[in-house]
């Protein structure tokens, strides 16, 4: 693991969420850019003294020089934004599978930089878009592309929470204070944060790509250069339209990302907050609400649940989803058994993400004129 | 009663409405175009054949020379749009106060030409947004205008419906069939027939004006020429920012009109397909949900539901608020009484939605550039 | 209408349900039995004077006098329990049709009276279980008679209030002060003001009878003799169990009726305060919620909506149905047409309702134990 | 680990959620009495062959031999209900800790023996009565312990699973087969599958013990002998009265625990199929929702959750948290450091779990005769 020492959020998400399955086991890390402190973060993971590493660098070298079979299997990305790319783009050349935090990294060139690599070097990556490894967001996505809500016409995502509605980044609010940094966290503040998530909800559902987007930012928050707040319309590619919005100074909301889609035949919609329920409309048929382990539902989303129905799934259930698909595709590259690509967010799904914030920042700067993506 | 003959939608609303709270009895109408067909709904509604007119001007004719006292004390315009703007500048010439369906003319030119006739006779005159009658919608106001959510920031509104999701205007649909038809709807289609309301709402509610917008609008179904759905970024007054969304081809839905506004200290969230809940969410407080003769109303709230709390109002109620409220204001001019001026949309609110409707039009054209209102 | 002067809950609600769908006009009252304050209601409800009388009776015997056409065509009975017998059994004894508030009368000998003379006499009967007017309560009796759920083998239903969790009845509050008072009430409290509507609720949406019950009462506030609270065992006459919970002292509850029924091919849930949805469970398929004037309705549901659906309807208008079915009957008899029996609730209905009081209470004394109805 | 092989449902989940926090690891197992089977479970476990015993008798014997540090730290018992007495008294008198799922044992005489063997050995002892480890539920728990709601006087529970509908125990079901038969069930069926969670969770949230209670069981499968379907009347300690309700036969249900307790100044409703939200409803305050992570907390609820606000939390979390705390206090046990006594369910609890069992089968046998806990 690289990042996620103490005080990270996302570093202990990703452990937690790796350990679910037990398929996957922490075996050294690069906690923090500071020698001591990754020894400490490791200690208190139970980590043997000699895989704490003082950086991603050292850790990549020294890991290399074990034996196989000792040797780290991958690598887990979860520092910062700016601090994606290096390390992944070492770990790659250095003939190690990487799952990477989001937004993948901060330019599109240093992603498509990634995606050569992975390319050439024929090595997994895993984006950790948490929320596809819901089992109702898994139904959503197969039933568009089964057709049952027939053509796509419009869709609404949002993306609202309220912790940036004060400024708390002036206080010793660790996960604020990068957030609001663009030499951290690169040219989107809530874009790269949660209006990526946004985005690719919508791409994975729908199968369809954003062709075009108009993108009005706001900078509500006193002082902050990067926007904290976004509302946008999006053409996608078979001509649907929509709109994405998103925010961090949204008073009161908490984690609420959220997605309806309309087709011409049926319409469905979708809370991170309430997870386990899909609520589906029809031209010819009363409200049905699918469920985890429930009836009618297609393969992807019966087999992504744990546990049988009524019994609820969360947010470390979905994310420990992504790796355990990515477990299932490595395990096979160690054993030699021939494992087909598992369903799991890639390096292409990263560079659409920067590829959305620059085209979001680009529009948004020509006062929300219709920009490509 | 001006239209609202047999087959009507929105007539049996209006005098429904009206009947609630009995304050105002139907005496006349004019229910259609056709003598005959006027004559036959007056029936059926237990009026006397006499007071059942051919025409809107007969009937102003004739009851203006009525006894006082007699004669209708105002009318009830409930035709499709293009029907508005003729029979309430004939009533207002002739001294009848007027309750007029929206949006209120075809026309921004027509609706000043209203404005000013208001101005000009005193007289009274309704705009039946009737969404604004809902208890919970009133609480929301003035929640806002007492500075209970701070300054506001975000504003998101949607008004999602579905009936014409399929070409039903080629069935034998009446109510369809006018809405799509621009020399009976006016320049808009779903975007007169409910984006004006989602734009009422958000201003009634808000306090605030949208001084500009970004429309991108949609025409889905085969050969139709105007709009059948819509999103919208939006600009207010106050420097928030926000956006609308509507549609009649949201498969599936029924009359999604929703609200969520965000503020500096607290932020709310209205559905009217659930009327009767208030969401508001806080910096420092858990979520709470007000209620119709709850804790913590508001008077305007409190003083508008009928019936205890936990006994569901639903549209028939909200609608009756609109006349109940016209009434009491009416009832004073008439026994002379000084009755304060009374909560309900009026002239100027037609005026904005028409503006609105063609502001719209005029971004959509122009590829949704911003365009003000 | 008898009883309902100023200060009345439900005789106000009576009149604005008669009034919505324009059939019935309220013509003379009995409002109290002081003629000054009866005379101060009706003047307020623009009635004359000379047809606002100061008792039932002497309102039965005077519009007797009147010429036909000119009389009432039935009576409206809202006063508290105790007034329900005298003024039902004088207006059918002398000819006048009937609508009574529920509980019908304070003891089983009454009720099976007024069965007889409703037999004998062949006048029309209305029992205003009003929560029998939701179109999905239609739905539901509807869904269950088709077989659509199969055999029923369990119910539960609560009716939760929270008004009575202090002792309002010290204070001025009408409505508690006479609900408290078992020479007004009867013997059932809280059983007899709601546990009558859950149960009504129960055998209308199963067609099955309560065959016995084990009831468990509570008296919480301080100095009540009647119930406020109550738990009950039941076994329905097919064999199913269930239970019943009713409470006026469940603090926060505002009128929180509900109804679960399970079968061994589906299942339904509905709540009054949600009276717009319609939850159901099915062996092999997704939960589905149906709705006013959605897909897949029986014709009595789709029927009783007045508007299109999304647009909510609540208590009033179920209210009001009871009266619109009993007006379509009645108007049949009065024009002399031929007129199906229509579906409200009857005296039959009634006598069930007292039986339930009087079962529960008595199971009650003898510590829960099992009782017939 | 006893139990849990190949086919179990509960003994993954045991195994998951040991794994979230890090804390617990997996080193041997008894998983099946047939060597063979319990060999493969653990292999597929990536445990080493010579720690997968062929019962748990072996187990408990070989893994005492091992020197401290290497051995065991404790045992969870994942087995049907027939097999967790036996395994808990060898595990307790040779000086293994243990985790035990519910109910304890068949008698009451066998968990009267466990509540003394803990007595006299002063091991841990925790029973996963999983759902008191929701954030939720210990919020609950904390705002009645602290008067918030002031005194209780009515509660009422449900647990309501459709799962043995049809007679699925006469498929493969192994789920299914095992709970139907009292020789592995005891006298029981649903009642103590999980009518025990119910009690457990009243009892739990309250503070409250049920004094009495009458019950009325059904067996509505064909052929079953034990129950599967049940309604109870209860009397609680301190004067509350309320009903329990527990279900398999339930169609469509999933897993809809949920309880609502009423107390003199508010009340209290919460769902496990949505466990991130506990309603509360006050006398003279609009309802409030608390969360997660949300404003108001109380410390034991704040403390629970592992991820911010708005990211869902399930059921293998809450599961997580009875390991959790006995992981704590089992680590204060062996790194001999003064942990206080954690907050999970114990031994105690066990007992009153298989006491409320033995009253329900009396009280039934006696057509729902009260009878005391």
């Amino acid at each position: 693991m690289i990042g996620g020492g103490k005080g990270s959020f996302i570093g202990d998400v990703h452990r937690k969420a790796a350990a679910i399955d037990g398929m996957i086991e922490l075996v050294c890390g690069a906690f923090s850019s500071s020698a001591e402190r990754s020894a400490a973060s490791g200690k208190a993971l139970y980590l043997p003294e000699d895989r704490c590493y003082g950086s991603f660098a050292e850790m990549i070298a020294k890991e290399k020089e074990l034996p196989e079979g000792e040797r780290m299997d991958f690598v887990s990305i979860v520092t910062p934004n700016h601090m994606h790319f290096e390390p992944a783009k070492l770990a790659l050349e250095n003939g190690f599978h990487v799952v990477c935090d989001k937004p993948m990294t901060l330019t599109i060139e240093e992603s498509e930089i990634l995606v050569e690599l992975v390319k050439k070097t024929g090595l997994l990556f895993a984006l950790t878009h948490n929320y596809t490894g819901y089992p109702m967001v898994k139904q959503a996505r197969d039933m568009i592309a089964n057709g049952d809500l027939g053509k796509i016409r419009k869709v609404q995502v949002q993306y609202l929470q309220g912790w940036l509605a004060t400024e708390v980044e002036k206080t010793d609010n660790k996960q604020a204070s990068w957030r609001v940094d663009p030499s951290k966290s690169g040219v989107g503040g809530a874009l790269g944060d949660i209006g990526t998530h946004a985005e690719n909800l919508l791409e994975f559902i729908t199968g369809l790509q954003i062709s075009e987007m108009a993108a009005d930012l706001g900078r509500f928050g006193a002082g902050r250069t990067l926007d904290d707040d976004g509302n946008m319309l999006v053409r996608l590619s078979n001509g649907a339209k929509g709109s994405i919005s998103f925010s961090q100074i949204a008073t009161g909301e908490e984690n609420n990302l959220g997605i309806r889609v309309y087709g011409e035949k049926g319409s469905l919609e979708w809370y991170q907050e309430n997870p386990n329920k899909l609520y589906t409309r029809w031209l010819d048929q009363p409200l049905k609400i699918f469920t985890p382990g429930g009836n009618d539902l297609y393969d992807a989303a019966a087999m992504t649940s744990r546990i049988p129905s009524g019994h609820p799934e969360g947010y470390l259930e979905a994310f420990a989803t992504v790796y355990r698909n990515f477990g299932k595709e490595l395990t096979g590259r160690i054993e030699g058994t021939s494992v087909p690509a598992q369903d799991y967010p890639g390096v292409e799904d990263g560079l659409r993400g920067v590829r959305f914030i620059h085209a979001a920042v680009e529009s948004d700067r020509n006062n929300a004129a219709w920009t490509s993506l």
